[in-house]
């Protein structure tokens, strides 16, 4: 029995007590943006500490960072003489808000299987893909008493509220961090029998204006007709930001945009998809957005402009016949290559303030977690590792494609670290990251551990043959 | 002593026990438009039907409206042979909500006085001033025996959601509510030290829309770019009901509005206003509104379209990057004599499905609490009276001004009863009614009573007067 067959039985050995454990970290409400969580990040960092030293990773800590969430770190090395390769995993322990709660048909921190399906905030987005990591390498070290890579685990807690601390946490650490490729479980396969390695995700900037009129919210018959509705003049300039037909009409916001590339273009052809099934599955009457793009090039290779949300004035029942003393919006865009998430935020608000009327004030914080879009060498030998893993695991070779989604850390690897990302995920596309009802499918979960199992086998002979 | 004399010696001994009795009924969560408080409504009415049994009205009772909250009724009745007039006393013992309940220096429910001004929910709108009308005819009752006119107050709790039932109500109790005028203390003075009587409002027509997009909120990452964003289509939807500078575009909506009077221009042209004062009052800016007119004349003589709130997506702290699912507005409208509220809802819906994009929904509940604007006829001998007693308590005459705000009941007691109503307020404008912070000038409380008090005595005296 060669030492990777031992892995796997070992594996094979623990589901049931995996899922347990991942169910047990899923009822943590590690709300990551939500000031009332504090307490239950701690929590989940330090769940996520003990459980990574039962696994036997003797040195798992938790490192602060200066006013925010920790980072919980943990590292194997094997003998200075092996020779080995050097991964960072990374994943993030934190989660998404859950609002709305009723929409939910169990409760959102109460983790419930139906089907084999593993339901709960988390599940997918990212504790159960971080736990599969954790549990390849345990696999590898409670079997034989070696992993065929050094590995530095890197689980972070703010990862939903745009990384601020963890830029300068890498910087500081560069030495320990130092290692050939950043593996990274956070991003989903392309269909449910299709995995995929994403060689690229867009960048992230998000804002809030407030508009604000009168001191309070003002009876609107005593009133009406007399100062300017801040609801309305919001109403106004958030539809200045975007032409009926899904083009931004901030100038300058389409200004470093370079042209579709071919090899992005091809890579989106060999694909299979269909917009008619995902009408279907939105629930929308019609797909919609930049005219001249298909829907894979307007949701992986365009920049987007949207409302997060939008709050004015009277919610409850009923009606309540006001002025809004003030109207605010939160705003977000997702950037492709060369578009500076800071730049975008200038442009924004001067174009806002440019049509902002006398009537009124505005206020606008330009929110912190901003990213770069990404592009990823696909000729690195973790890709042809990954790639076999995945053979190995699900019959198919992997494809290769772009996402929608941000994760400023990835730019942090390349730019800081000099290492190649690898986005290989396991989750169905649309398991509700987000929203509602998110969920993992644990058949992808038990075969993402052994995926990633493999991967390390793979990886150390590509060395291997790389340094023959 | 005249019997006048003793009247108001009889509220000037029970001044202080007015006020605490009003405080009482202040303590009342009747807030009728939140299901939540029902049974508040309920114990509001009891508090009140005790009192009027209390101030000598044995025949005090609650009347159900079907599936409503009750209406509060009481009267009295002189000797057969006084031939008295007979006047229906209106007010509303429900009020406003209270959010944002953090804007409060008080608890809205815990009445509070401070320099002789008494803060709460519904001090002014309307419990106080329904109650100075009840203190008034309970003076004339306890120090005299008899009150000089006939009185039926009707009380009802559903005026701050448009009076559902009360049309019923009326239309069903003709006979017993058969009258000459109808007093209604639910308006402001013109200014702190000019009284006023109102002899005009605007109507009321309010719906609610929603745009709707993806059966549930959707991450921005995954699918931005793919389908129209909801928030962004209300806005656009919202931006196309009024141009920049104040006039509403919706088609039709203008049809019935006649030019503004001679004599309404020279009522405005009469009264003091400074728009400097208001706009340092509401803090805005600006002042802004439909060119061409003066700002009372928007505030009182032209109709106005306004958004009364919104809500979309995430408003908690921070990001949530999400393409909300649905996206809605609560919209109104103050109308001016001879627009149909029904026609103005019409018109309003068409436009905005005229302009909808096919991909998304609309929903369209269209608020049945509407109310055509009023124009009471100023020559009646109520006004004459209410002018002398105004005369002795104030020194000054009131003057004569509309008002911008609404009352259904207003309509129907002109046009079911055939009653001039008298609208003769006392506390001071924007004591804000439906606003944090709502309060009531105590000195005008008591002024208040009085001049009611005397307005009996006057009114009963042009009475002899005039069949003389």
């Amino acid at each position: 029995m060669t030492k990777l067959q031992r892995v796997l039985e070992y594996l094979h050995a623990h589901q049931s007590q995996a899922v347990d454990d991942l169910m047990e970290f899923l009822r943590i409400p590690s709300v990551s943006t939500e000031p009332g969580h504090a307490l239950d990040m701690r929590h989940a960092a330090e769940w996520l500490k003990v459980r990574l030293m039962h696994a036997g990773f003797a040195d798992a800590r938790i490192e602060e960072t200066p006013g925010g969430h920790p980072v919980v770190r943990a590292s194997y090395r094997a003998d200075a003489q092996a020779q080995r390769r050097t991964v960072v995993v990374y994943g993030h322990y934190d989660v998404q808000p859950v609002d709305p709660v009723s929409a939910w048909h169990h409760p959102p921190f109460e983790p419930t299987v139906i089907d084999d399906v593993l339901y709960g905030r988390g599940a997918a987005d990212d504790k159960g893909q971080l736990f599969l990591q954790l549990l390849a390498a345990e696999a590898w070290l409670k079997a034989t008493g070696d992993i065929p890579v050094n590995i530095e685990f890197l689980f972070e807690g703010e990862e939903e509220i745009g990384s601020p601390h963890l830029l300068a946490y890498i910087e500081s650490h560069r030495q320990e961090l130092a290692g050939d490729v950043a593996v990274i479980s956070d991003t989903p396969m392309h269909a449910p029998d299709v995995p995929a390695i994403c060689y690229g995700i867009r960048g992230l900037a998000a804002m809030e204006v407030t508009v604000k009129g009168p001191y309070q919210d003002l009876h609107s018959g005593a009133f009406g007709g007399t100062v300017a509705n801040p609801a309305l003049v919001l109403s106004r300039l958030l539809s200045s930001l975007q032409d009926a037909d899904g083009r931004i009409t901030v100038p300058g916001f389409y200004d470093d945009v370079e042209p579709v590339s071919a090899f992005d273009r091809q890579a989106i052809e060999r694909l299979e998809f269909s917009d008619a099934q995902l009408q279907q599955e939105l629930q929308v009457p019609k797909l919609w957005g930049e005219p001249g793009y298909s829907t894979l090039e307007r949701m992986w290779l365009r920049p987007t402009l949207e409302i997060n949300g939008i709050t004015a004035g009277y919610q409850g029942t009923g009606q309540k016949t006001i002025i809004p003393g003030q109207a605010s919006a939160k705003i977000s865009c997702r950037l492709v290559p060369h578009q500076d998430p800071h730049k975008i935020q200038d442009h924004i608000e001067e174009w806002l303030r440019s049509q902002l009327p006398s009537t009124v004030t505005m206020d606008v914080v330009k929110h912190s977690g901003t990213t770069m879009s990404v592009t990823i060498p696909v000729d690195d030998p973790i890709m042809a590792a990954a790639s076999a893993a995945v053979q190995d695991v699900f019959g198919v070779a992997p494809v290769l494609f772009r996402r929608g989604g941000s994760m400023a850390i990835i730019e942090w690897f390349q730019t800081v670290l000099h290492q190649t990302p690898l986005l290989l995920g396991f989750t169905w596309p649309n398991e509700q990251f987000h929203a509602p009802n998110e969920h993992f499918h644990l058949s992808n979960f038990r075969r993402g551990a052994e995926t990633i199992a493999r991967l390390w086998d793979y990886y150390e002979k590509a060395g291997a043959d790389t340094s023959a």
